[in-house]
């Protein structure tokens, strides 16, 4: 008897615990419900705007996709060894460079503006949750539209998607790398230095920064620049004022934020500009203009964009180009606290 | 001179060529739509019929998707480290074990049937192509209906589904597992012979499995009925000679047969049926009927399932259950090759 219980229990195994890797989920009806209906008004707003859907590959070559990654998605990037090939492979952690890989081959000889959109989930090492994120990401890709006009066309995209989904009220932030570009140039630093100056502008700590640019014996114009750029930052009436505060090298930064405010107020979107001179994330990714968007319910950005005009060079067709990444899970969840308040008939 | 230009072909490395990996691919925009279409048309017939959609991660621990797998999907399993933990995930080959973690969980309590659907992109080695593929992936589970009346209602649907995604007169092969599983138990062979025996009945080779059964020195009435069942193939008319020709010991699987033929029939649907009992493949997974779909401009199934009733048991909640999963690319591929006739005029 004893031995036919121990044979029962060799035969059949207690089945594992069944718990999912950090950061990967199932959404049950309901959820997914709302999280594909998120999908299919955002993907009908880009198409009804002229953005032809495409679809691409849950992973690739990662010296491919790396090409098109800034640092941040390239430490982020989940890799492992292609069996057949012993490559190695990387699961996408956004899909920007895959837009930009395929623009650069079956666009090649397509002249004047693509526009394109795609939704399809990404992984992303999530190094402080010790695991990694599954994230469904729906955006699109504007090439060919150099300057203001490519920006607002795309910028103006995402506020009525996102109006289109049920959010209202978005907050639009609105910041230009080229600023910062220019003032590192200007400050003719060793790499290490101005990865200094980059952190303490990104936390917005003037003191800091007024003391590292001490230490680091920067022109006073140029210092007085930096200094200024961080206190930048309001509705874009504020650009009037950054024209005389800071020097002629950033007028053209300037005028382009003047033209993308005034473009994308003309469009009168429920939708409020935020300025902010002092942005400098994305920094090895963007080349101009970089904008977010944020509602009420979401504690995070629930869409981010930029123009990234050396994205599609690096992948052989040289190309101006902008676009923008909505989070979908980030909208359900704003949706959902929205229609909860609602009921409560809170505020 | 050649400093600088050695210098410049330094900073500037030629970008590597933009292929992907084996069996991964874009899609532009008609063939994205094509697909998109298929998907959105199979999944309105699921959600018509009662499955409701949900959304499932695209890796996995790989022990929790190996329990609900069969040894062929195993095998085709891509595997990796997961960078945090260090344990092995794999990418899902198959969303079906991962519905079915899902219905002894989130399910545990719920009385009677659960209908779910799903789409999503799975990854399988292929070992021939010398890489992997990935599959886009329409599908439905049914768990807590057993028998024919269950099985009649999925492959009922599978049709149903394909006719509204475009396709006429679809083929439905049925077999029945059950059949084979009695026949290897009754032969009482060790296990390398029972491959040896499932090998020549799906290759259909009955002279190689009547020599084999004659080494084997398998009962005369065990071999007869193993060389029947590899010659009841055709219309469901068969099964009432299969009724004569086999075992009693059969006859269960036939009526089983019999009603789901019956059922199917009754609902009218553009298909025609087939009935196969020499089928063994998915031994290891199905436990009662296994049927495919096939339509003209697929040279392979288009649609595939069964009854797996000891899957939900390996989750740890015993529970009947019959699915398919439908290629969704095989399928825009079929619609596309029909469209090209009928422009063609042909026949």
């Amino acid at each position: 008897m004893a031995q036919a219980r121990r044979k029962n229990s060799e035969t059949k195994p207690r089945p594992p615990e069944l718990r999912l890797p950090a950061g990967m989920r199932d959404h049950a009806p309901a959820a997914a419900a709302a999280r594909l209906k998120v999908i299919e008004t955002l993907i009908r707003a880009f198409q009804e705007a002229g953005f032809e859907r495409v679809l691409t590959p849950a992973f690739e070559y990662e010296e491919v996709l790396a090409l098109g990654l800034g640092a941040a998605a390239r430490a982020a990037t989940v890799r492992f060894v292609e069996p057949s090939s012993g490559q190695v492979v990387a699961l996408r952690p956004d899909i920007t460079p895959q837009i930009a890989r395929l623009i650069a081959t079956r666009y090649r000889d397509v002249k004047g503006p693509v526009r394109l959109c795609y939704e399809g989930t990404v992984v992303r090492l999530d190094r402080a949750a010790r695991g990694q994120r599954e994230l469904s990401q729906a955006g699109v890709e504007l090439a060919g539209l150099a300057g203001p006009e490519g920006d607002a066309e795309v910028i103006a995209l995402g506020v009525e998607a996102l109006t289109a989904a049920g959010l209202s009220r978005v907050t639009v932030d609105l910041g230009h790398l080229g600023l910062a570009r220019d003032l590192l140039r200007d400050m003719d630093l060793p790499p290490a230095a101005q990865d200094q100056v980059r952190r303490f502008m990104a936390k917005r700590d003037r003191q800091g920064l007024e003391n590292l640019l001490e230490g680091l014996k920067v022109f006073p114009a140029v210092k007085k620049c930096a200094l200024e750029m961080l206190q930048l930052s309001g509705p874009p009436s504020i650009l009037k004022d950054a024209r005389q505060r800071l020097p002629k090298g950033a007028h053209r930064a300037i005028a382009e934020l003047v033209d993308i405010a005034a473009a994308v107020s003309k469009r009168r979107l429920e939708a409020d500009l935020h300025v902010d001179l002092g942005e400098v994330r994305g920094f090895d990714y963007y080349t101009g203009v970089r904008f977010q968007a944020f509602v009420r319910g979401a504690p995070d950005a629930v869409l981010r964009g930029g123009r990234y005009d050396d994205l599609l060079g690096r992948y052989g067709r040289p190309s101006p180009a902008v676009g923008f990444a909505i989070d979908v899970e980030a909208v359900a969840v704003a949706l959902d606290a929205a229609s909860t308040k609602t009921n409560q008939g809170g505020i």
